[in-house]
């Protein structure tokens, strides 16, 4: 893409309305904007990097065995009042609104109850077992507060599975993979490090559920953490009962800021009782199918991977999520510069690598303020001084200092 | 995809709450489950048809510098205020919801205004003009009544695309273009003989917008057409006058039934007054931006795909927007039958041909009932008879006899 064509524009300012970095600097480069708080429409940049996360997230649901759909917005009374889940006193973020014939209806905060009805209509023998189904849906939210930016919305994008299985076995088969697999994706986000399987609040349906909390300052929960033994309790659940019950000592464990990533939730087969969700098994019995939902917040982790790596200069893109691999700028408007830079974008785009080049016609201090603001991961410079030293200016955005390389050197380091 | 593992199950029965036939075909082939009247959600074949027509669209937008990105389905009573379309009285079809603390919000039926309104921050010089972007966003829309199965939903997905010009001849340019780019686009999806530009009302806006209608009897319009001068007339607008303007005929034209898939709007400076979205020229001048709007029903489109291609025994999908190119087919349990469809199958998936291989152990008619009601374009068997004969049996979908081929034959036949 030349810059020039990029409708989207930097901003020196930032935003009044938001205390969180994170939307502070999506919005300033224009990945984002807010439409209120806790609602964010997602800019070309900032889609490109949801939709990167979006594929790392589906290969590796994928390679589970999970299956791809899309469930609706609009979700009906009758499904989610046999859970009891309809009544706003006992879910208080319902939005709701009403068809033209006054029957009420939901937006979907969460599609649990919606999915298993629908994998009612599919599933009934232990031959359909297990079946594993996921999606990118958008949940709406009524948050009293939404103050963390894209960390906490209103309206956010969310990927949800779920495991259906003939017993507790398989569910706890499919269980474990699926934590294996989170570990790959958020060690492909580059926060495989940083990123903690967490023993959380099993809420109604087992003593404890996972969630995957990385370490991150701007965070809303708190962790105590073993970084030896890679696991960490959820500052909710930390007694000195489940200290013990986890083997662990309180002493060895330090509490962190984090924010959570994703979650999973054995849901046993309570929520089947209550949906009468059954299958028969080879006897010819009626079962209950043992059901688990597996959550990683897409456009929360875009938050979190700009809390964990932004600088002051602006943004930072781990290389497989950014919205371009290689920031390309021309300075100088000499024919012999234009032409080199031209050939250059042409060249790489031909070999598959997604170029920004910055065509516009500024000063260069302005481009470089927009390139780090932007946070694309190599930056490669054309000017009258790259050519006479024979060669191209690339910096990395987290390094200090450029170097001037030749072309067969630049497409080297950019073919990695 | 073998398909012992696909979750989803074709069905015999007609669902009873279903008149479309489109929803009925779809619901019963496992491809949508219905969530209420006009809101289905999409399963894996859905899912996949759905992907590939909007890859389709996606890169016929890009073609013509469309930048792609997502709106937020919330809005603010306040940015829809400025037009005067938040009043129930004036658009009757929101969905509105309240925030905890009282504030009103919609659900996005449509995301003009909210597209201006972001715009604004991002466009103020002749300099960034045109630009033109575009979304698949699902709308939500509060129809008095939906019984069209997925051609009018409740909620849907649409692609639609703004355009913003300097003056008139800038946006005619672009309104041309998008023109010829939707005609590329059904053309592609293999409707394109059957799609007319329409001439029909332009609103509040302009004397004419643009529809692109597709001969359909399921459709909810009817155009009055010109099949030699490839353009008609929605009856909504067919007067005298029209005609005469068009320089048209009465007895040129015949009535036919027709679904709208796509339509297109000359804002020309309205909607800027309103909403006071303004650029400086050249000469330092403020000035109003052209706008343009531009849809494709996305859902719809599959809709009116499956109303004009299905048969009797049931789907009938377009080789481009099919969920899978082969459906492969083992009949008998005698090892060297599975071992060769085996074999088969993981060859044509390493020439990246998508297969849906029918590896149930059920009966042959009821493979070949699925498979007819599934609607794959080309359907594969391997058999005892089939392999004494040398080969496999080959059929299309839309053909009535198989052939016995050869492997060799069969990979050239599937390459085309």
């Amino acid at each position: 893409m030349r810059q020039s064509q990029l409708f989207t524009k930097t901003s020196k300012n930032v935003p009044a309305d938001e205390t969180a970095r994170n939307a502070q600097l999506l919005i300033q480069a224009g990945y984002v904007h807010k439409e209120m708080a806790g609602v964010y429409s997602y800019l070309p940049l900032g889609l490109a990097v949801a939709e990167n996360i979006k594929q790392i997230v589906r290969e590796e649901m994928n390679a589970i065995g999970g299956q791809e759909l899309i469930m609706s917005s609009l979700q009906s009374r009758e499904t989610w009042e046999k859970t009891d889940r309809w009544s706003d006193e006992i879910v208080d973020i319902w939005f709701k609104s009403k068809l033209k014939n006054g029957t009420e209806v939901g937006l979907a905060w969460s599609h649990e109850e919606a999915i298993i009805q629908m994998m009612k209509n599919h599933l009934s023998s232990y031959k359909d077992l297990p079946a594993n189904v996921y999606q990118f849906q958008t949940k709406l939210r009524n948050e009293l507060r939404a103050k963390s930016g894209v960390m906490r919305g209103r309206e956010f994008v969310m990927k949800d599975m779920y495991s259906c299985s003939l017993d507790a076995d398989q569910h706890e088969d499919f269980y474990q993979k699926s934590i294996e697999a989170y570990h790959r994706v958020f060690s492909r986000l580059g926060i495989g490090e940083e990123t903690f399987l967490t023993v959380a609040s099993g809420g109604a349906f087992t003593e404890f559920s996972h969630e995957f909390q990385t370490i991150c300052e701007a965070g809303e929960d708190a962790v105590y953490l073993s970084r030896d033994k890679k696991i960490a309790v959820n500052e909710e659940v930390f007694t000195d009962e489940v200290v013990d019950k986890l083997g662990l000592k309180r002493d060895e464990l330090e509490r962190v800021k984090t924010a959570e990533v994703g979650n999973i939730f054995n849901f046993d087969t309570i929520k089947s009782k209550e949906m009468d969700f059954k299958y028969t098994n080879e006897a010819g019995e009626s079962q209950f199918v043992h059901l688990g939902s597996y959550g990683i917040g897409i456009t929360r982790l875009i938050g979190v991977l700009v809390e964990k790596f932004a600088d002051k200069k602006g943004l930072v893109w781990p290389a497989n999520i950014a919205p371009y691999q290689v920031y390309l700028a021309s300075l100088g408007i000499e024919s012999k510069i234009i032409e080199t830079a031209k050939e250059l974008y042409e060249f790489l785009q031909s070999k598959n690598i997604n170029v920004l080049y910055d065509d516009r016609d500024i000063r260069p201090g302005q481009k470089f303020a927009d390139a780090d603001l932007t946070g694309i991961p190599c930056r490669v410079v054309i000017s009258e001084k790259s050519l006479g030293k024979g060669g191209f200016e690339f910096q990395k955005r987290t390094e200090e200092n450029a170097e001037i390389i030749t072309k067969d050197e630049l497409i080297k380091r950019l073919a990695k």
